[in-house]
């Protein structure tokens, strides 16, 4: 099934893509961050295959994203839970979030509204540059290495 | 090839995947943002198929986030260039960069260094909350609606 190995690739957009490019992936981790945690919660949230899903958690596990626990005994039950690398992809999550609201929902508004708790607002996201505060656009963020072409083939 | 339609499914992320999930649309678009235009030099960049190449741009236009136009006429030459649509995927891109710079770089640091040319430092990027400007973390942003679970299947 799968197709190329990005991992190889000097490049931290194809490493990711390598961990987190399998499209269920990333809906898997959303229901993380909506506080799922079982495989039976996971299989009815999503409607996916439990054997797809078994091999997505699998995945998601072996990539340290999700953290595999025991939760009961007889008969043996675990729960994923997200790592600290797991979390760290938020960012990720919300950037497609954001954008296919605005490019990709006709249907009269985007499904899930956000709410930032500390403020009590729309957080509408931005991406930032951590040193000044202002928006990452492109025609200001100059990018240098290695980046575009493979590292080995 | 495809598994399954996540375009159906009332969830942001999902109609995000649908568009830019398939693993190589992410790095031509990455190539794009780098001022790549030609199909050559896509393949050059890359080291992808020529028929993979080829349908992913196809896709990409015909999802409105890269624009092909006739640069030459004879033979028929044409270059591709990101469209507002393509242009907003630079935080999705972003994202996935410093997440894989932070969890999937084993080498020895990132194999691309930005810097904001705006203030001169490495960007550091941070998805904020455009209301308050504090950084967003799952725990301080709630979210309700529809999209945990499939539409229509």
């Amino acid at each position: 099934m799968r197709r190329t190995s990005f991992a190889d690739m000097n490049c931290s957009v194809a490493r990711t893509l390598e961990v987190i490019g399998e499209w269920w992936s990333m809906l898997v981790v959303r229901e993380a961050f909506n506080g799922v945690r079982r495989f039976d919660d996971f299989q009815a949230r999503l409607g996916i295959a439990r054997n797809v899903l078994a091999t997505r958690l699998q995945s998601l596990v072996e990539h340290g994203i999700l953290d595999r626990r025991l939760y009961q005994d007889r008969p043996e039950r675990y729960e994923y839970r997200l790592t600290e690398k797991g979390r760290d992809l938020y960012p990720v999550l919300i950037s497609m979030m954001r954008w296919g609201d605005r490019w990709e929902c006709p249907e009269g508004g985007p499904p899930v509204r956000l709410t930032h708790e500390k403020c009590g607002h729309d957080p509408d996201p931005a991406l930032v540059c951590s040193h000044c505060g202002e928006q990452l656009v492109p025609r200001e963020v100059r990018a240098e290495g290695l980046g575009a072409a493979p590292a080995r083939r």
